[in-house]
């Protein structure tokens, strides 16, 4: 089970990047920004940058889970990843209500990802010295 | 064979990811929007978004590949990707002329990932379960 | 030693990505852009064009890397990795600097993906037709 955990975290990490990117569709709509203007309203751009940071922070994090999983602890940086794709479903969430209370959300998915990533760098630090 | 059809996939993918930031290049010449900007000419800004898009959907779409390749079938997510990688193709080509030629494209390139995805959750499921 | 190479080039791309979305931040407050406003400094513009360019290019890299891990040869993909992630912090700081002292790092780390891309596809055709 706990091996399987890392492809899980996967599977919720490619449904955040669904519910981003249609979290923009609907804003493109309601806001009438036309594809491919990304600016004109303050609430969509707010959207806008909220996948984009989503997408930004995916591409570093999947690295760090792999590195987890394949060298640390897959349930470890399997549990680090359930928090880093739950605090960035609150991101989302947050981001779009308001600029400043993404704070937290953004805080803890950086310290998951770091967990993710020290448990891999010390798995990998083991393989190279042993 | 059908073992090597993800790589194969994830070789087209490099060169649509190759092709399109060529394109980006290629419009900052003709249209004369120099870096850093990113606005300025109607046609430069539908390259420059089809490039962000193509790259956002390439986040989603790797993992996927990967979901459906080692949990589901080589086979199936191999054909999926292929598919992907053709009709994102297609998206890119079809944006470059117009922005409400995309449509079609990026339906099927979803609809690909999609089929990719969910063979790879039922293969985690079964993985789970038994 | 060799066969984790390509797990010590992970590493440091992801410290390359945490480096320049640090930048991205540092820059936010050195010139008051607070977000989601990605424009209205020319310096700001430049960092934040510059930190869009490293992850789409981590984007076509970790896949080439991966290729050339796989079915070419770890040590020469690895290699090829560490030059590209070399050319990339150098691309970073350079780019903040002048977006035109950009030139050189960029050739010098797409040629380094393209070594990693290449080894892949050879091992791969020797896969298929071995």
């Amino acid at each position: 089970m706990s091996n399987h955990l890392p492809a899980i975290v996967v599977v919720f990490t490619v449904l955040l990047l669904v519910f981003v990117t249609w979290q923009v569709g609907r804003a493109r709509g309601r806001y009438g920004i036309k594809a491919p203007a990304t600016t004109g309203n303050e609430t969509f751009e707010r959207v806008f940058r909220m996948q984009m940071n989503t997408v930004e922070s995916t591409v570093l994090f999947l690295p760090a889970l792999w590195l987890g999983s394949t060298y640390g602890s897959p349930l470890l940086a399997g549990i680090a990843g359930l928090v880093w794709v739950a605090a960035r479903f609150w991101y989302a969430l947050a981001y779009a209500q308001a600029a400043n209370k993404r704070g937290m959300a953004f805080i803890l998915s950086a310290a998951a990802a770091g967990v993710a990533f020290a448990v891999g760098c010390w798995g990998l630090l083991r393989a190279l010295i042993g």
